[in-house]
């Protein structure tokens, strides 16, 4: 078992190109579970806490499975560090002050992350690059089992799995994608899509999740409805929005690059001029700079590439720009330090 | 005489620095008068206003010191020729739809330009690069002193000479300046200077004066009054007010450097980034990247200098950027062409 180390890699999701890297950045299959014989977290004493975590620590600690696992009761990891997993969407924006006895287990390669005292008892997640849904659904399964080892869940033969929020209730599967949704923003489609979506129990939500603004032109899809569908149910009929969103963000594409295409070539070509020259950028343009590059990339009518674009969501991060991981950085540092590592994302060919 | 041709040459204040460069791109020195025996020119039939451009033509015309001089019935030049004399300063704005009888004398350097039968009979103006009102003065004394050979000029013994507007009676003499006053702008103190100088007798206008709106930081000064006082009275006071508002700029930008460096540096490659990668540019936009680039230069935080600032201003407007007389360009077109000759008066060190 390692320990909470100083030293953070890079997650396989920002690292790596997955299937339809062009649209999806990466998937996630999230499954909320409690144990049987525990009020709910928030009703959960300290001690109880620590009897969780300390639980989960004894049998997993010791497991082969586990052996390259870092187990990090989040009070102890430095805010900085906490701040750079809520950059890396491994940790919840809310989970950056956690509760005593709120913990992580997370892989080396960070496709693993179980939240421990969060909202629910654990938070399975498998984090995955691209659009793999099926892949990510097969890991947590197997994960959920080994789990449920530790000691038995709450469970319902009706309901299904019992979960904190009702939201959860039955498979507790939380199961979303990433887009990177460019021309359907330019085209001014994407509120009507939303409304469609909706009624089709997919949400769409932003950057870092739940009641989270849009960054860089990227949405998260999710199921909506946890209750009275199988898994696979839910993951077949999420994976097929995902293809028809994304061909749809293909065919905004055309029509932006067939009606739109000089003052499109106009809004990119600015977009690398103030990323090759800005002295200071804040994240939420640096994403919105990057995106419409990419796009201009991707159409062909630039002469430049955005080079890990996965791995700049999180690169710039404010967290991932500090270098003290004590102690305050003076005030427009990130910004300065952002705008010279936003350069090196670019390309001209 | 030479007659009005379609190659036209670039005026001397656009195509040379003079004194005081760095903030002064022009000075103006324009005197109005009127013909006796005749009504002012919004009264006069239109073959009164022949009657005067006729003359003019005739004592004028065969003339040596007229001998390189174009005289150019208004109504006759092609729209786009009117159209550049007006971003060029020659002409004013209204005047690019001439009355009947509407005339210009233009000299080659276009330092001389007299107006007929606009707002007065004659408008004799002389246009110079930088800070020369003196000189300014001196060759629009000249000039009035040889028009004035053609026939007697409307004056009257207490007011001085008679103009159409009261706003010009006595001198009848307009002198301004055009500046270039970014720092002030930057600063905030614009806005308070120009109700100082209101005080002091100086008005603050536009880019192409009365009326008109400020672009790229450049306001013109001129005098208020022209009752009541000499002419070497009036431009010794704007000379020294220019010379205040000159001290004022310097110390606007030595402030924003002790105490917004980080922020104006940011701005100014900002705006270096979008000169040399976009690919369509309005006229106002142009005028206001190439003032912070400029700044940017003079105050020593850009690798970069703007070559040919003052050329810029007449070159880069809609007239001069139309190939065709004319026939219409298509919607954009002129955007894209600036936008490509913009990128010519920037130069990385």
């Amino acid at each position: 078992m390692a320990r909470a180390s100083r030293k953070q890699s890079i997650p396989v999701w920002a690292a790596e190109a997955g299937p339809h890297a062009e649209f999806v950045v990466s998937t996630r299959v999230r499954l909320a579970r409690n144990f049987e014989g525990y009020p709910f977290a928030h009703l959960l004493s300290d001690e109880q806490r620590d009897q969780i975590w300390k639980r989960l620590l004894e049998s997993l600690g010791q497991s082969e499975d586990f052996s390259t696992c870092q187990f990090s009761p989040l009070a102890k990891l430095p805010r900085r560090e906490r701040l750079k997993l809520v950059e890396e969407h491994m940790l919840s924006p809310h989970m950056e002050r956690p509760a005593p006895g709120a913990g992580m287990i997370l892989s080396p390669e960070k496709d693993l992350a179980i939240m421990i005292n969060e909202e629910d008892h654990l938070r399975i997640q498998i984090i995955l690059p691209g659009l793999q849904l099926e892949r990510g659904w097969e890991r947590a399964e197997a994960l959920d089992c080994r789990l449920e080892e530790v000691a038995a869940f709450a469970f319902h033969n009706d309901l299904g799995y019992l979960t904190a929020c009702p939201t959860n209730l039955g498979t507790g599967m939380r199961a979303s994608v990433m887009l990177h949704l460019p021309g359907l923003i330019l085209n001014g489609q994407m509120g009507n899509l939303i409304g469609v979506l909706y009624g089709n129990d997919v949400m769409v939500r932003g950057f870092y999740g739940e009641g989270t603004r849009v960054h860089g032109n990227i949405f998260q899809l999710s199921n909506q409805k946890t209750l009275g569908r199988s898994e696979s149910a839910i993951l077949d009929e999420l994976h097929k929005v995902t293809l028809q969103v994304i061909e749809k963000e293909r065919t905004a594409r055309k029509v932006l690059m067939a009606e739109n295409r000089v003052s499109l070539e106009n809004d990119v070509r600015r977009s690398l001029g103030i990323i090759l020259y800005a002295s200071a950028v804040s994240f939420e343009e640096a994403l919105e700079l990057l995106s419409m590059v990419r796009l201009g990339s991707e159409v062909g009518i630039l002469g430049a590439e955005v080079r890990d674009f996965n791995l700049a969501l999180t690169a710039l991060g404010d967290a991932h720009l500090q270098r003290v991981a004590r102690g305050e950085t003076p005030e427009g540092e990130i910004d300065r330090r952002r705008a010279d590592l936003l350069r090196t994302f670019v390309e001209e060919r």
